[in-house]
């Protein structure tokens, strides 16, 4: 890679470059040019884009972010810059123009001929995280009455722009789908069949205004290449590629483990957030978490008396604190993936209680008796009424953390919240009062204290 | 739905009944037809699966587990199981061998011609979680010198076998591959074209050997459909489809998601998992944490002294405590991704260390704040000392924890152990000691006591 970078530099500082230019990146993908060009000088970049071919720029652009661009697209020269413009895919145009100030988005769009700029528009119109806002009108639609031959001279037309290929929408007059016909269906057919006689099933499709999530799971589900996106009206608006649905999945999964560690989700990559940026997005969890768990200080303040004539009692409240803990957040992720994957909805929550609670009374009984074992047994301080307040808190501690930490999600799920916002650092917090309750209880109880 | 498997049932029960049954199910994809299949009692899914022609008998079973399509299958008379069989893309084919009994398998592989059998010998050898392991052989491959009259002339020949059509595979003579080719350019392309004019690029391959995350790191960042599979000699094995990499990126990540919980992974989905399994998966973390957390009772039990001298110190354990916890959590989950994305790798480990502590001492400066107030305002409690003590806890208490976690899981990494069995409830239970340590140390310098 870094062999690749020197010989480009040095091929853009030669005068009459581009035969040393195109040299120098033979063999590279797009992508792999995209991330080299990133590794040069803002200069050079400029150079770089306007250097290379126009077909060939215009795929290295679709790996960039829309800020980086319109850096690019912007510094061309007005006809280089509306030749890169136009051929951009119809989604990486949206999320360009949705990346920009919206006098310079007035600007681009009037590049646009009027038919496209009215569908840009309407892409743009839906808000972020449906399905609408990442679908693209670069698919290839096409009439039932159509014959197969007529379809592929209308492939070979309109393809170079199509950026899904794999299936042929089937549209009536009034622009609503009637069905999908994957492109191997009309290549294994004779050319004189009718779509209408290839047309079978009622299309899968997504609405324009259901969530990203809702597309990705159906297109992982079908195992699709791609999915329709329409409107009320069952008229096509767009599609969602799989490739586009692979980003929404891996993004919700990075967001929901950001978020079950107990962090507000980063936007950019991890390199690329600056120290105040993790600080932000930590600190307010923090302070909230610590506010909370101030409570269970005022608890333990009315044990005072206990915790003085006991004083080995306290050994143990990091041990039984961090049970809870660690079991709530065992069940928290399990439920909170659960949910993400559709693998449980909101019918389940009975079954998801019970499980839960079943597993927190299994664990609760195996870590008792150790905690038992542990306080019955610890050196300088051993003694076996303590082992059993030790031991019965454990159990009921870990049982009640189950129990809550399987309750909260499932309610936020029903209450169409987030429940990845349940993190275990909550979870842990909020079953520590009620730890120290049971165990000074508990140890008042038993050992006749306080 | 419930609607479907009535009409179902009823169309099954009655005599003659093929028509009824197609008609109950009409308009329905395969996907929804499985899911319909196991709603239905064993002897009705076996009805089922019999009615239903051959080609859609073949496509509901992709859907279904392997131990669910072999009873399928097995119960069929000879000839029917043959062609059930047969009619299984290459990679269900393998899951199937690999999920039943070996002596079972071996009667399964006699129903398949030779050459296809000694392909499917070799997509069997990988061990999972290879790329290898996930390779379909249903591609279409061509040779360079083919025109692209000839090549469409073989897709429409052996297309309806192939499972991935979006791509041409070119190999020469010994099996090794040149260059793949989209179906979209071979469409475009005039009939007397060669494929030697078209391919253009070294070819984006993955080996059969690595592992399957790399392969769907590779197809989400070029965004392809699909990524061949080569031996060391540089031969096609095989071929994985993007649907396949979508399951398996949902899998990595509900792994890590569990792991980061503090389980071991479930291998079902959550409503599959019995109690027992979940308390299995659960409950070595479990007593593993608590016994290493008992370390942090016997460091308490050093300062005996100073906790009888000072009971209002105890109150604030657990607020300390936690609060490490807490920030060790952040920091992992958050590092646990960027290194599961390769977002970060080995050579960022300093940068990420030297991130993750100027974060921590932000963190820490600010709730080490919130902590003097706390104690230093306390009711019943109030000092301004002990104010001071907290404060200083809680900045180094939570500037140590976020180095820990930031450490640790790089040095994992390092080792190519996976980092995520970092859980935060690991974090939390590695931090605590040193946590309780500072804090009585602190307090015994700054009240004088013990």
């Amino acid at each position: 890679m870094q062999d690749i970078i020197e010989g480009l530099k040095a091929a853009l500082s030669a005068p009459d470059n581009q035969e040393l230019v195109m040299d120098s990146i033979a063999h590279l993908q797009p992508f792999d040019i995209a991330q080299v060009l990133l590794e040069l000088e803002r200069g050079e970049q400029q150079q770089f884009i306007e250097v290379l071919p126009l077909d060939l720029a215009s795929e290295v652009l679709e790996y960039l972010e829309p800020e980086v661009q319109y850096g690019l697209i912007h510094h061309c020269n007005e006809e280089r810059a509306r030749a890169l413009f136009g051929t951009l895919p119809s989604d990486a145009t949206v999320d360009l123009l949705l990346a920009i100030h919206p006098r310079q988005a007035e600007v681009l769009l009037t590049w646009l001929p009027e038919e496209y700029r009215e569908r840009i528009d309407t892409l743009m119109s839906f808000p972020e995280d449906t399905a609408g806002s990442l679908a693209t009108v670069d698919y290839i639609a096409a009439r039932e009455g159509w014959t197969v031959e007529k379809t592929l001279a209308h492939i070979r037309k309109v393809g170079r722009r199509a950026e899904i290929v794999s299936y042929i929408y089937v549209t009536n007059a009034r622009g609503q789908l009637i069905d999908v016909v994957s492109l191997k269906e009309i290549i294994m057919a004779s050319p004189h069949t009718k779509l209408s006689e290839i047309v079978a099933n009622n299309p899968i499709v997504v609405d324009a205004h259901s969530d990203q999530e809702k597309a990705a799971r159906i297109l992982s589900q079908y195992d699709f290449l791609a999915i329709p996106v329409v409107d009320s009206s069952n008229r096509l608006v767009g599609v969602i590629s799989v490739d586009d649905l692979v980003d929404v999945i891996q993004e919700e999964a990075t967001e929901d483990i950001q978020k079950l560690g107990g962090s507000e989700p980063l936007i950019d990559s991890y390199l690329k957030t600056p120290v105040l940026t993790l600080f932000q997005k930590r600190v307010w969890w923090l302070l909230v978490l610590f506010f909370a768990e101030a409570i269970t200080g005022n608890i333990m303040r009315h044990f005072e008396d206990a915790l003085t004539e006991v004083i080995a009692l306290s050994f143990f409240i990091p041990l039984l604190i961090d049970a809870g803990g660690n079991s709530g957040s065992q069940t928290v992720t399990t439920l909170v993936r659960a949910l993400a994957l559709g693998e449980i909805g909101v019918d389940d929550t009975l079954k998801a209680l019970k499980k839960e609670m079943s597993t927190g009374i299994l664990l609760g009984a195996v870590v008792g008796g150790a905690a038992y074992l542990r306080a019955a047994t610890m050196g300088g301080v051993a003694n076996s009424s303590l082992g059993i307040v030790v031991g019965i808190s454990a159990f009921f501690i870990i049982a009640w953390a189950s129990t809550v930490a399987a309750i909260l999600p499932m309610t936020l799920h029903k209450l169409k919240v987030d429940p990845a916002i349940v993190s275990g650092p909550l979870i842990t917090t909020l079953v520590d009062g009620v730890g120290i309750l049971v165990y000074f209880s508990v140890a008042k109880l038993v050992l006749g204290i306080g």
